[in-house]
């Protein structure tokens, strides 16, 4: 099974649901709706949707059912994104090769474009869905992204650049900043697709490992380049990390190893997240 | 029926769900909790929340099952009031005779407050009731906040401290700014009360006259204090704003005439927000 290959199959339907919520540039606020597509249109690999879909192929769910879930994380993903490069926040300039939201439009419009797209997320994921089955997958969702989940964790992780901090905590970072969004791909694709709730419980223990590990090899991949003290690296070294997220993904696989075939693409997901080789 | 005296009656009911839902002060990250709750507790008149139970009781619901949607609209204002109070949005360093939230936490847990009450409203009214229900409420929340709702019109009442406009143009803003989340308070009020089709159209109608001649009334009360031209009050002037203000309240009113003893804390509450006496 190839991740990228399976990433790029599925993505034109992903992007047909991105087209259709997110409002049109010839309508105004032409700006405001520019900001909210400059990520979105080219995207990036569109990871975290495949994740969905490949949890929703996991349970034996219909992949159409967890479309609106793929669609959402995906606008959640780039409104914290846009805030994330924020001058306030990490003050980036840059992303993909192309000037940020803020470079383009202004600080203003960068921060209304990300509050804009997390209510996207929600709108449409509760519009195009069963609300019994996806008012859950929302509230998991809003739980993954809120103080508890993605928004604590880039709380800390701005503050860690002051103070390194030790192993416990930027991994508590790790798990709230990354891993609680990717454990609610996982757990809401598979909510979509009718899962049970022992099907629940597994796949959300998993997709927690694999966001923290997929974190972790991210952090020693760009070792190299980014030697700035904010993650394990500094405190583990190199190799160290690599092989922590290779246990963790180890770990991972083996929760859903009796998941069948159905899961081959969620398995090769989470290598190719954590390996960056599918 | 004084509307203020119901308010006050209702207030610890709703604050009761903000208190449980809001990460404790007590808690890392303490300085996102704290910023996240400066403008909750102590909070502003909870007009919001009221619309909602007052909705709620509008169409003969028992009150507490529309309690997780009042607790939400009002987290809901308060992310938004946290965000256009930003150096990048209106720049305001006081609000309630407090300083703002920014000028506390910095703007980066100012950004990050505001981002996390908006997934905390979305999580905790999914929580809190039966998803079937409150996924149409939501939903339809959500709607009101993105980019076709308050966050559109707030780009265009920004851009248009640069041009005055036309009334049209004025009025777009309003209806987005402010009343597209009026009109959500009621009918999602309403919703959670279990109204029917014919009732939450007609209170969608209503919400929406009421916010629209809400906000005119504020510009027309607020015209002493605050000329600068971004609001109706420099084309047509102060009395035109409010006799305006008073026809679509009348108008709004003449829309629940039929809904009997049980809508009357919604009148005195469309009355209050407009005429600011109970």
């Amino acid at each position: 099974m190839d991740a990228q290959a399976w990433l790029l199959e599925h993505g034109p339907a992903v992007d047909a649901v991105l087209e259709r919520w997110l409002p049109p540039l010839d309508a105004a606020p032409a700006d405001l709706h520019g900001a909210m597509r400059h990520l979105v249109f080219p995207g990036g690999k569109r990871f975290r949707p495949g994740l969905v879909l490949a949890a929703a192929e996991a349970v034996g769910g219909p992949l159409q059912s967890a479309l609106p879930m793929a669609a959402a994380v995906e606008l959640i993903h780039v409104y914290s994104l846009i805030h994330d490069d924020l001058p306030c926040m990490d003050d980036d300039e840059e992303r993909r090769g192309r000037p940020t939201v803020h470079v383009l439009w202004g600080e203003a419009t960068a921060v209304l474009a990300g509050d804009a797209l997390q209510s996207l997320a929600f709108e449409g994921l509760l519009m195009d869905t069963d609300p019994g089955r996806s008012g859950r997958a929302a509230r998991d969702l809003a739980r993954a992204i809120g103080p508890a989940g993605l928004v604590g964790g880039q709380v800390d992780d701005l503050r860690q650049g002051e103070n390194p901090g030790d192993e416990a905590f930027v991994l508590s970072i790790h798990e709230r900043k990354t891993a609680a969004l990717i454990q609610a791909c996982v757990s809401g694709g598979a909510r979509l697709a009718s899962a049970s709730e022992d099907q629940l419980a597994v796949l959300g223990a998993f997709g927690l490992e694999v966001g923290v590990a997929f974190q972790i090899a991210d952090d020693g991949l760009d070792a190299d380049e980014d030697e700035s003290g904010c993650s394990l690296v500094s405190l583990l070294g190199r190799e160290a990390c690599l092989e922590r997220a290779e246990a963790l993904l180890e770990s991972a696989l083996s929760r859903i190893e009796g998941m069948g075939e159905r899961a081959e693409p969620l398995r090769a997901l989470a290598r190719f997240a954590v390996r960056r080789k599918a």
